[in-house]
Parts: structure tokens; sequence; C-alpha cells
């Protein structure tokens, strides 16, 4: 018995790294198509949400059957019910490229990012790519140095964030309002993609070091 | 043991309630806040959202050691996982609330509305607490009809959301562009309040009804 939940765990974290993989490969995807103004890419991603969306929901499931057929007590429980939020933080980081992908279609054949900001977008993508990709490496290894190289990132995340919003409340800023629309929600979707990685993360961290409860941190970032 | 199970599950359906209603008074306050540039009232909402949070996780302590005890299976299991899942839902909307009396706050002593957008989003965030007072019913008495009601305020609000950006792109906006950020930030808000208010109805409405599976529904309504 013990065997056969060893293994349904290790499924778990298995379905885990797919997922973020997809999440992983969609940002990349969306951040090229956001740059580029690229259709064809951007409507790859809001396709292949959909599979993410179902990966999500089938990982959903299959804790649930593992939480009915073992009867998980203590920390394992815990390890199941975590891979059930950490699943809802994946999908929402996908949401996140598919917002980035939607809006690139919505100003097509105009470019999607105002002259200005080109540099920032670009580095918050690069840096929201490399998040992603360390949080694959955590899954995968349990890694807790990941951790704080994730938190790193996501710190620069917030001072590039706020650093759009500086800039369009710039006097020098010439965008027209479309253009003070898109770095609005762009800025905040790639924030938003970190603060759930960071959320991911740091379930993980708990998981490995036995410290479970969410410290203020949590709470905190969490309103981010 | 059941009868135990059964007052647990009451536990936290009556925790489910308590929570909705912070969060319709949170939503409530920030409205009010917002339209007439209340800062006393702006901060109220940020100090009591961390208590929001704090009663949030409680529950979702509360939910893994009824896991831990009772062993649930079947839909009684179901039942405990989407309070975990409901309890998620209800700290966002909180942080919802909090972000708009945060909006008011940095801009005070200045209005955060632009003129031409006071009835629109005097009307959001009307419905928006209409739907959270729908849901604490809801959450209360397990009435289905809740779930339609709160669904047509939702479409309300998403053609709110819709016509904010019509007007900030029309060509007779007058708005700076930090009235464009706010009026941006504000609507996602108030939208992203009313999504999470449609999922949590929705759970409630599967686990009276029994059915379970996530339509597409759900996948579809999830991105927005």
């Amino acid at each position: 018995m013990r065997d056969v939940f060893q293994q349904e765990l290790q499924e778990v974290q298995q379905r885990l790294v797919e997922i973020a993989e997809l999440v992983a490969e969609a940002m990349r995807k969306a951040t090229t198509a956001f740059q580029d103004s690229d259709i064809t890419l951007a409507e790859e991603v809001i396709e292949e949400d959909a599979h993410i969306d179902e990966l999500a929901l089938t990982l959903d499931e299959l804790a649930i059957q593992i939480l009915a057929r073992q009867q998980p007590v203590a920390r394992d429980l815990r390890v199941v019910v975590s891979a059930l939020r950490m699943s809802a933080n994946l999908e929402r980081m996908g949401d996140m490229a598919e917002h980035l992908a939607q809006l690139t279609r919505y100003r097509f054949p105009d470019k999607v990012i105002a002259k200005g900001l080109r540099t920032t977008f670009k580095e918050m993508g690069e840096i929201d790519i490399q998040i992603a990709e360390k949080l694959i490496k955590m899954l995968k290894s349990q890694e807790l140095k990941q951790l704080e190289k994730i938190r790193d990132l996501d710190d620069k995340i917030d001072s590039l964030h706020l650093s759009v919003f500086d800039k369009v409340l710039s006097d020098t800023w010439a965008g027209t309002s479309m253009d003070t629309v898109d770095a609005t929600l762009a800025s905040r979707y790639y924030e938003r993609f970190s603060d759930h990685a960071i959320s991911i993360a740091r379930k993980v961290a708990y998981l490995s070091t036995g410290e479970w409860a969410p410290d203020i941190d949590e709470i905190t970032e969490s309103k981010a």
C-alpha cells in the first residue's frame, strides 16, 4: 500500500512538472508573440492553453482519487493538498501567458507595445521564462536554493512592474490611451505570473523542510 | 463519528459564510472609499484584509484536519476539497477590494476616478456587492437559483468592464495617463471579484446537484 502511495505521489510530481513545462513554453511563445506581434504564435498560445487547463483538471482528479484511496495523513496529506493548490497556480500562470497572447491578437496588425517600453517588457518576459525554468527544476529536484533564485527574479519583476507605471505616468510619455491600457495590463500579467511561481516554490520548500505553516510573507505576497 | 463529521462540515460552511460576509463588507467599504476618495475607509479595508487572510488560512487548516481525522470519501471528500478552493477564491475577492482601497490611497487627496467613469464604477461596485450578498445566501442555503442570479450579474459586470475600455479608448476620452491606468486596474479588480464569485457559486451548485465534473464553461470562464 505504501509503495503504491509513493508511486502515486511520484505520478503527481511528474504531472506537475509536465504542466510547468507547458507553462514555461507558453510564456516563451507569448513573450515572442507579444514582442514581434506574431499572430500565429499568439493563436498557438491561446489554443494550447485549453490543454494546460485540461491537464490541471486531470491532476486535480488524480489528487482527489489519491485522497480517497490512500487516506493519507500528516505530511503525506499536505503533499497531496498542496498539489491541488500548485495545479491551480500553474493553471493561472498559463492564463497569464494566454492573456498576453490575447492582447497581441486584439491589437494585430498594430504593435501591442509602445516604443519606450519594448526593452522593459522584453526583460520582464525573459525573467518570467527564467522563473518558470527554475520552478521546473525545483519541482523535479526539491532543491531549496531555487526558491532564493526565484525570489530574486521576482524582486526584479516587481521593480520592472513599478518602472512601467513610472514610465506611463511621466511627463515624457507620448503613448496613446491604448498604449497605456496595454502597458498596464501586460505589466500586471507578467507580475502575476511571477507571484504564482513564488507561491508554488514556497509550497515545495515547505514540504521539503517540513515547515508548513505559511509565514506572514505568504499573506503579504499573495496580495500583490 | 458520522455525527462529528456532519458537525465539522457545518463548521466549515459557517466559516465560509463568515468570510464571505467580511468580503462583502470589504467590497462595500472599498466601493464607497473609491467613489468618495475616503482615505480613512480605504485604510480600514486594507487593514481588515489581513483578518480575511487569516480566517482563510484557519479554514484551510480545519479542512486539512478534517481530511486527516475523518478520511472522507466520495461526495464528502469533494465537499472538503471544494471548501479549500472556495476559501482561496474568497481570499482573492478580499484582495480585489483591498486593491481598490490601495488605488484610492495612492491617489489621495486626488480623486481616483476620472469624471466620465464615475457612474460606471458606481454601478460595478453596486453589482459586485449584490453578487457577494447572493453568494452569502447561496453558501447558507445551497439555493441553486442564486447561481443564475449571480451569472446574470456577472454578465453585467463583463459588459461594464468592456464599456470602460470603450470609454478610455474613444476619441472623446480626455483623461490623463493616470486616469487611464486607474480605470484599467479598477475595472479589472471589479471583474475578477465577480469571476471568483462565479467560481464559488458553481462549486456550491455542483455539490448540491452532485454534478461535480467541471464543464467547458468553467474552463472558459476561469480564463476571463
